[in-house]
């Protein structure tokens, strides 16, 4: 029997455990996508307590403890106490056996603070109270915690309005870790809700200092801020999109819509598709002029509770899995750019599972020397980002296509605390790895080769691919 | 070598095997959610012989026979003896190895009848007498089977028009096994025939009392009927949808749409959408009023051989898997109710394996205090109620919700020797939890909480949540 | 540690090698779906190295080749040699661990040349050079290489309009080994493309002698091209579709939408899939009529690269996973021929596994006596064509329907060193079924009868299915 959250944690075998060792566990961690607040690596956030930096923003715990039964007061609710929702969570944790929580937070309580005892109602004072005692030390600052993990380059998620102060300050101060923006243009799509999107045109105008009046100017005024974020050391964009968008659109019928949806007026179904087909194409040729990598994480269903969404807004634990058909349109899409050479390098993050297999056969049809792995599966996202969803991910990538040329892990992540995600995923490759040659399934003879291939996965993939 | 259904039968771990005997095996069962008919409960039905028992209503068996070549004759022939056609299921059995008919045949054998021979040709007419000699004795009638399996509580599955008095003698007779009516609305929602929706509206008028002219009338008859139900101890609902519906309607709409098709006239497929739509609406909100938990089983393709339905009817054996898209209606339809808190404990079967990790996703957006658990991702229904599909719900609600809050397992039978399927489940979820433990997943010192979590899981948390 | 490639590869249980060795091994092979050149056959075609055989037309080691990185020119490309090739193929070669082309070229290494060291650019001359060699000896032609393998029946892939000289020469001399036709329609419902359409129809006109004005004209043109297949030998017919087609149609509309695109105009949606829902109703008729096998290949999203379509035309590697919705039409254009009586023996297989359970599921709908498996599930296709692959359609076809009932594996290839990845899919077979019984789902006792079922999906079920 394996000792849970031992030195070989995951590692089934002892070529996996020989892999792990040897050729991940040392590596350093290039993030290059999360959701941190570049205000709090300038102003080196310090956390007054585990329940703080563990439940402040954290949706997969919140929507674990309703799950669980735990009134909104002790989740999100302003009247009760780090402690009283601390409190809560530890009566949920031992609920969470066998959900990737459970291992994300005892490997956060080892890896951080030297904690191996389980969180359960027993031991949450003695293990708060430990915790929180070590977050007062200037080493669990937001900058200390990304010391600790030996991380390397982060890049952040900004919206092109940003004037990524932080970034440009920790540059300029000589931050050691490499703090980079991506470049979000989501709210330039949002033409949904027109005074919305109205008002966020009128601030990236302002931001751009490009006066908008028509489609060409609302461009113009993102290619000066995407200059701007190129300057800042952007090397990524990234969309959040539900399906892809590829609908074949004139520049006449675009700067009709245009004109429509800023008047004030609602689109129909169609005029959004073609809107939002012309931005993202246009983006995408941007991407590619400037040797960029764009990520399209597709295929989540927002904000499914409008009672919730009312309360509390959105990324509040109230997102789920989609289950749109889009296969055609990515086609479509990224034909468009390959037709005439235009086509950047290509991440592609998917929510559901089911379609794991079309993308790694997808990505096939556009790969093209001289990147190896110019397209790429992304890592299990969100829901998926667990041991069964990368293993699946891993899987479908390695069937059909070639798995020592994959970017790896990135963690997603609001928290300072989630970098052992980078040690899971790279425990859960070495062990797939070393389970195949265990099984006869590689040759023992190339373990040499497996070896380069797992710390390429690990870290020097994400380096020579994004040129950091 | 672990021997073919020995004690230790799915058990590959010592933890395993510890969980199963020491907290599941011992478990009463409740079976949530069956289409046991309660006629033969009542008259505590008698069995002829195991051909019988067996072969006359069970459309898997039948489904197997067809695909091993065998003749309709020897099916679902009049004209054929039980033994006939338990001689060509005994040729058919053998083909069934990896086929979940190969463990229940075997489990129903063992456990009822102390058979421990492989089922074959050489072996039919030994294990036939055998069997069919011990279901003469007073213990294997109908009551006398439920008893042998520890059965607390079984909730059958009725339409409103049911006078529910098999239910109702049993409950006066004082049978000490719960049997409690399930209310299932679908043939009101069948709007797709107007002759046989319009004769079934005339039978609801009847047996409620009201007499229906209006959409209106049809709900308060359903009312009547749903009050009627409750009285005898109905706690759910269930409907057999092939996706959600939740399109946006008018009371006018409804109005008219219920007069076109009362009339007689042929909806399309939007009004069909639409009256769908307002019944399920209207249905759930009683639900809600009464604290009843809704079941939804949806996404079952139905007579797809319209030969084979003309000859046999529907529940034949012709039915299969659907693909349809259906997530963004679900999520719709649980957001109404839920926008002015009026959605019930709500349990969602699908028969799309692919959709299992959107289901588990989806469930999350609604989970609300204080009921752990609110929202549930049904155990392996249909084609799916076996082992490979029992893990894959098990291990995505896993992975996406919380393991330990799930009510279980139900045999959805019309068989009174289908109970083993509960040990079935029970061996396959302590054989997960086991694995995890021994492999390091999770912390060998919580097993005593990974031990009531059994325990909950086979019986308490269903014994909770549906009030029993 | 098993090793790689040794006599026990895949093979994780004694039962499992067992169950290979003594049943498997030494069956003949019946190939019954592949693209393979008759012309080559006939020819008895000579290789002249190792680069030309594996290279020349494998649009798999292509896409690999250029995720990999590798420039067109070496992959395509006419300027460069095939040792040039070769060489950029040896450094891929290790790229490709976890990737089925891994064991694909290692078992072809193994089993046509004796060489046992994995490739890679350290050995990439010295395993060219002794392969090389060997193809210049008479028993590596095409032939030759047929009879190593132990090949009893292949059936290629041919137009409507082929001659079949090279199968009607082959089988008049007397080739020891059956090289039929199968039957592949294709080109006649390719209505997208007008001309192109135009152009096949007179073609098919000269080789029928049916002069071809109206649809019906058009089927008994096909009708005759059929009854010359049949007199060739044919046994099978084959189709490509993105989906099934099974619409609502009157003679009218079809003899309308014959003339409109027969003239030149182009169609619209509806009209393609009425005209398309025809012929294949029509030509399923007739397989039926001639007690044939129907294939259906089906959910390819074809051709995605337009840049490389231009450059390479079809078939080069730019072909991947699809994921319309097709089962309700799937149903319908099975239903249609089952009503009375009509359908023939039919093979379904898909490209995008999250559609497995729902095929396993819905064969069961038609299956009926007195073939046993008259509906076939087919085994993993194209990009399913691996380990995982073919374990979730074996694992989809047992759970749902009868494994032993199976008639198992075909190359689909263009190559004559393909044959490996039958013993390929015997090892994997045998090792589920291994697995299983040292596991405990299945009795050891039973073992002969496992045996027997392992010879029977091997090759007794394809000869008796097929009536070669």
């Amino acid at each position: 029997m394996i000792r849970f959250l031992d030195d070989d944690f995951l590692l089934q075998s002892g070529t996996a455990r020989r892999l792990y060792h040897e050729h991940a566990a040392g590596q350093p961690i290039i993030d290059y996508h999360c959701h941190l607040d570049p205000e709090q690596i300038a102003s080196d956030r310090r956390f007054d307590n585990l329940g703080q930096i563990w439940l402040e923003g954290d949706h997969y715990k919140w929507r674990a403890m309703r799950t669980n039964g735990v009134d909104e007061r002790f989740i999100t609710g302003s009247e009760t106490s780090d402690w009283e929702k601390f409190e809560k969570w530890a009566e949920t944790a031992p609920y969470t056996m066998r959900n990737p929580l459970y291992h994300w937070m005892h490997l956060e309580l080892k890896t951080a603070f030297g904690v191996d005892k389980p969180l359960k109602p027993e031991t949450a004072r003695e293990i708060y109270d430990h915790c929180s005692a070590l977050l007062q030390k200037p080493e669990y600052s937001a900058r200390g915690l990304m010391r600790r993990y030996k991380v390397e380059a982060v890049c952040t998620t900004d919206d092109p309005t940003d004037s990524l102060k932080h970034h440009i300050a920790l540059r300029d101060e000589g931050f050691e870790i490499k703090v980079l923006p991506t470049w979000r243009p989501d709210r330039a799509m949002a033409v949904e809700n027109p005074q919305a999107w109205r008002s966020y045109v009128e601030k990236l105008s302002e931001a751009s200092g490009v006066s908008i009046s028509r489609f060409d100017d609302m461009m113009q005024a993102l290619r000066c801020r995407h200059d701007f974020f190129a300057s800042v050391g952007c090397k990524l964009s990234d969309h959040g999109i539900e399906e892809f968008y590829a609908e074949p659109y004139t520049q006449g019928e675009i700067d009709a819509i245009f004109n429509r949806v800023y008047g004030g007026a609602t689109l129909d179904g169609d005029q959004v598709r073609k809107f939002r087909s012309a931005v993202l194409f246009e983006g995408a040729v941007m991407d590619w002029e400037k040797g960029w990598t764009q990520q399209f994480h597709y295929g989540a269903l927002r904000n499914n509770s409008s009672r919730m969404m009312r309360r509390l807004g959105p990324d509040a634990g109230f997102d789920s899995i989609g289950d749109r058909n889009t296969t055609a349109a990515m086609s479509r899409f990224l034909d468009r750019l390959d037709a005439d050479d235009r086509l950047a390098k290509t991440i592609i993050y998917n929510l559901n599972p089911r379609d794991n297999d079309m993308i790694a056969a997808m990505i096939g049809n556009f790969q093209c020397a001289p990147v190896a792995g110019k397209l790429q599966f992304g890592s299990g996202w969100w829901f998926l980002d667990q041991k069964s969803g990368m293993e699946a991910q891993m899987n479908s990538l390695s069937a059909l296509g070639l798995l020592g040329r994959f970017v790896g892990m990135l963690t997603d992540s609001r928290s300072f605390l989630s970098y052992p995600r980078h040690e899971y995923f790279r425990r859960i490759l070495c062990n797939l790895i070393g389970s195949d040659v265990e099984q006869g399934l590689l040759p023992a003879s190339e373990l040499p080769f497996l070896g380069q291939m797992v710390e390429d996965v690990a870290y020097n993939n994400a380096k020579r691919y994004f040129g950091f």
